[in-house]
């Protein structure tokens, strides 16, 4: 057992807010397991490591005892966008549903204890809510709180539509940590107008109030934006180990310090320690390297994590990638730029028809990946390692 | 059977607004019975004459050959005031709805003809919806085309808390008018936007829209606001018949038109003809008794209308209630004047003290009645016919 001191030092890493510390320590105190609630969207059940951290929280909150509800808002994702004005999310079907829970579990298993997580479908006491009780809850929030919510007040300053359902959707979400009488939820900073809805709601329906913990979006590999599929800086858990390896090798030092505070399960000591070693002159790259080793071990192993750490060296450093080369930052307009004219933008070629020669002759490769394809789109947001021939080097980053 | 132009006629009398005539025009030309909603309130079944407006105008429906759908919006009185903000509105049960049914058909069947009346009760399909259905239903409707309701408008920039579910009750019943099918639904000038969510949600949910008619809300005794309990300047449809009788004497000639256009059955060329011979010198006073006859024969009987009048008559005419008299308007700051100081801040007495002494001798009367008590309240907003002795006689109206 851990006192109540320590657990607050392990919650506390890399939260962006608790609220309120005050009462978590009382909760803490109280001697029985937490209920930490979690909500998810039953629609992407495709992870990568920037839904982790949040992931990685909750597996805190179980090593010290507390039970964690994995909550699938499939009530909502089978409504679906009933205004039919977004085409991209049809309402989910029930198969559809139990088969995404099955996809999220199996990734999510790698990180938490199954044995110490409920999984939950709010469908369960939202499928049997009556229109009246659905009135009752709205009665508990006022029309002036919502709009404060930062999207909503952009939107409507803006002149541009809100439906009136989509004020029931925060309520419906809050309501669940009364219907599961939550202690503490989770959610990323975006999250935290709807986890004080949840604490608003509990009180009012005669509950403690729960503790809503919000954790900061991780950025992507280009350090800048937030991971996110459609910035293309992201590394999804289903990865290969040795595409997820690379892609961890190509961040900055200065990225791979807040990587280790928010991904990696090393205590902070040891990771301190990391960082007296990198000031006392160790190589950054060989700390790059554990957490790398770490990572791609929690997804695939350890001997899947060696080998592609073995094949990187024969890769990269047998391959000679320097240690030092030059950054560069290129401009596309969010469009993503073709290969060819990233080369000559970035000086690694004399034109594009020479990129178009060495792409033709398997001399170009992006972090040590041999490129076929001459139509090859940048995208916008990636930070990757370019390499023309054997010696040509660059990292370009694409604004 | 009549024209399409002449129930027009008819229909357009005293309507504030027909949303839109060129609909109602080909609804009627459709050659079947339209649905004509109006939506009741089942917490205040106790009628006025200013409900009635609403009432003539769905008789005059069913007179041109309509069916009238009186729909009692029982569901949104069952869940009751949610935020336990109004001590006023607890919840209602089943059986004070039925209850309360039952009063207003007693009231209404005076007017409408029950057997062209169907009464509704909106608990049958909202009761049996689901918060899911709910949802959908708010999907169509937007939170800036809400907050643009009158009465919405002014509590958001006045910084007054507006709860959700208020921007679900419109709906609600805009919703009775798909479950029902409305053709056209009626309500009073306050109830426009709530009549035209009725039209947007109909035609959303493929339905042909219902044809909106406002009607406007009736002048109270005094002429000048709208009639209401609270206001005591009404008439209520249960009152006696010697009361309605006098209070809707002492109306101006003014509002005598008024009322005759809203509330007789008289066409409206024998209106006319009324008007022409006041104009050609006919005493108003003998007009006014048509509209007084006609109005408590319908909730009374022609025998208890006629002997109304002459009580009447002998209370005033030979009592020698004067046809000219001093009209007063006296300020009270809403609290409503003690008579003693009325009679004295009128003139009709020199001090507080005679003005005692008269009510002691019984010689002080408001509308012919005799007063006996000394600390009577003189309620703001009323207008009566106040009399000291034999010959002192003045209207007064408090503010």
């Amino acid at each position: 057992m851990v006192s109540t001191a320590e657990a607050m030092e392990v919650i506390r890493r890399g939260a962006d807010e608790i609220l309120t510390e005050e009462a978590l320590v009382k909760k803490l105190g109280g001697g029985r397991p937490l209920k930490i609630k979690a909500g998810f969207d039953p629609t992407a059940p495709d992870l990568h490591l920037g839904h982790t951290v949040l992931i990685n929280k909750l597996r805190q909150f179980q090593e010290l005892g507390h039970e964690v509800l994995f909550l699938i808002g499939d009530f909502t994702a089978m409504i679906g966008d009933p205004t039919g004005k977004s085409t991209t999310r049809p309402p989910l079907s029930r198969d559809e549903v139990l088969e995404n829970a099955k996809t999220y579990e199996h990734q999510v298993f790698k990180i938490l204890d199954a044995e110490k997580t409920t999984v939950l479908f709010n469908s369960t006491w939202m499928s049997e809510m009556r229109a009246a009780d659905l009135i009752q809850l709205s009665a508990r929030h006022t029309v002036a709180r919502m709009l404060e919510r930062d999207d909503f007040s952009k939107r409507y300053k803006g002149g541009h539509s809100i439906s009136i359902h989509e004020f029931l959707y925060p309520l419906v979400q809050g309501y669940d940590s009364v219907a599961i009488k939550a202690d503490v939820e989770l959610g990323g900073t975006d999250q935290k107008f709807n986890l004080l809805v949840g604490r608003q709601l509990q009180e009012s329906y005669g509950q403690e109030p729960q503790v809503a913990l919000t954790m900061p979006i991780l950025e992507g590999l280009d350090g800048v934006q937030k991971m996110s599929k459609s910035l293309r800086n992201y590394i999804g858990i289903t990865d290969q180990p040795e595409e997820m390896f690379g892609k961890l090798m190509s961040i900055s030092d200065d990225l791979m310090w807040r990587y280790f505070e928010l991904l990696s399960f090393k205590s902070l000591p040891e990771i301190e320690k990391l960082r007296a070693d990198v000031d006392g002159g160790l190589n950054p790259r060989d700390v790059k390297v554990l957490l790398c080793i770490e990572i791609v071990e929690r997804f695939h192993g350890r001997k899947a994590a060696l080998a592609a750490n073995d094949n990187f060296i024969a890769r990269f450093r047998q391959g000679a990638v320097p240690d030092e080369m030059p950054e560069l930052n290129l401009t596309s307009d969010g469009n993503g730029l073709p290969i060819a004219n990233l080369l000559k933008d970035a000086n690694m070629v004399s034109s594009t028809s020479e990129a178009l020669r060495m792409i033709k002759q398997g001399a170009v490769r992006i972090n040590g990946e041999r490129i076929e394809d001459k139509s090859l789109i940048c995208a916008s947001g990636s930070s990757e390692i370019y390499q023309v021939g054997k010696r040509r080097f660059a990292r370009i980053s694409i604004d």
